[in-house]
């Protein structure tokens, strides 16, 4: 174990960890990076086991013991605060104890995350990463095999949607669509039948958009405006949830959820 | 329009709006004081229209003009402050613009709230608003007709609660069960069959476990532990969302989705 004891919050080693709550500045650091952050004992374990090689871990000294397989499995530095300073440094109190700081991989190309897969999610521009966590989380227990991102969706290794993902980020593929544009169309010539869950008038129930059908790529939109326009009209169908007179949406991770439930059963 | 302009954020007749964002301040606040809050213009439409009977307003000047026929329908004196007391006052910058006040009506008894109904949705523990929200929302949608919540679920009636249902907790009947211990026999003896949703072993697929059933009631608990033993064994049928191989559950919001679905097209 490479345990390195640190008193000062402001020690440069610690620039992984900065300002966790704020977005923006996350964001940035974490792409021009190429880390992220998992937090809490399991969360940092499934990242691990997923692959991911850890940068460092910043920890109170009470969280050392817990980890000690996975700290010692590595050489990566584990920076050990008073519990008080590792707050001050994440800027919130760190209450499940543990950070790592993990090195992102490669994002895998389009083909190899759909080899073999016959439910494939693809999601256009979500805004909240609880979303698109969330979305995870239910394509994996519910049965889809992959993930496909527009190149404006949120990130799925942002810390909350790891969160909210319960590690679902770390074990279903996933990759960034390199072009918006002819995305779906491009996926329907790879065989998947694109199935757009819109509130469009030529929308029909999902149950009978996906009935028979072999590869099926699920696609949904953004939080506040669904779908751009572009995506609506160029996927091979239109589908809707069916929902009680007056109400018009459900939101985007329960409508996800019930979607690849009934996907899933075809 | 009763319009009191004010300026001073520590001004006594503002105490409804105090520190939004302490829970446990509101939670006994709103409770002791038998109002609620509603935040942004639509949501305070649809509380007033629901029948909701307002106690105050408060706003920023430019958010007046947008609400006045809703506060020409009323007495309730509306304060007006300038945007940053307003957001001082409520401890977060209020960027809906408007709040509202208003008193919760008495919560009907059980017997009023399923006249009728078909599809109940029955809440044991739920701790987080978003939750209940998420629950409410999904339910209107999805063609229930009623919740019933246990004593110590979670309000929704809270700030949180209200936004994230997207305003079914108005439209929605719902009421509180009286008695924790027998409520799922009594609901049977109600002529409701209570289908409680489950991971335990002899849980059957949710699609078989309401299939042909005339009123159900849909029974969910809390999202860390599940249901109370109690109230698991109490159920006539314990149903369980098929997930894969491995995963073994799905977050409470995309859960109650669902079954909710699968429910509401037995």
């Amino acid at each position: 174990m490479n345990l390195v004891p640190l008193e000062d919050p402001a020690d440069p080693r610690l620039a992984d960890y900065r300002d966790l709550r704020d977005v923006q500045l996350r964001k940035s650091l974490e792409t021009e990076h190429g880390m992220f952050l998992a937090e809490g004992e399991k969360v940092i374990r499934r990242a691990v086991s997923a692959g991911f090689a850890p940068r460092s871990f910043l920890m109170a000294p009470r969280w050392v013991d817990g980890l000690a397989d996975v700290l010692s499995a590595t050489d990566a530095p584990c920076y050990v605060l008073p519990e008080e300073l590792a707050s001050e440094v994440a800027g919130f109190h760190v209450h499940r104890g543990a950070l790592a700081s993990l090195n992102r991989t490669p994002l895998p190309p389009v083909a190899e995350v759909l080899a073999g897969a016959r439910s494939v999610l693809v999601l256009e521009d979500l805004v909240d990463h609880t979303n698109v966590g969330a979305v995870f989380r239910s394509g994996a227990a519910l049965g889809f095999d992959a993930v496909l991102l527009a190149p404006r969706c949120a990130d799925p290794l942002y810390r909350r949607s790891i969160k909210v993902a319960m590690g679902a980020v770390f074990t279903l593929p996933w990759t960034r669509l390199p072009d918006w544009a002819d995305a779906l169309p491009s996926l329907s010539a790879l065989g998947f039948t694109t199935v757009a869950l819109t509130l469009a008038d030529d929308a029909t129930p999902i149950e009978d958009a996906v009935a028979g059908l072999d590869r099926v790529a699920l696609v949904l939109g953004s939080e506040g405006h669904g779908l751009s326009g572009r995506w609506e009209q160029s996927a091979d169908r239109r589908a809707i949830i069916p929902m009680r007179e007056g109400i018009d949406s459900l939101n985007v991770a329960a409508a996800s959820a019930v979607a690849c439930y009934v996907t899933a059963r075809r």
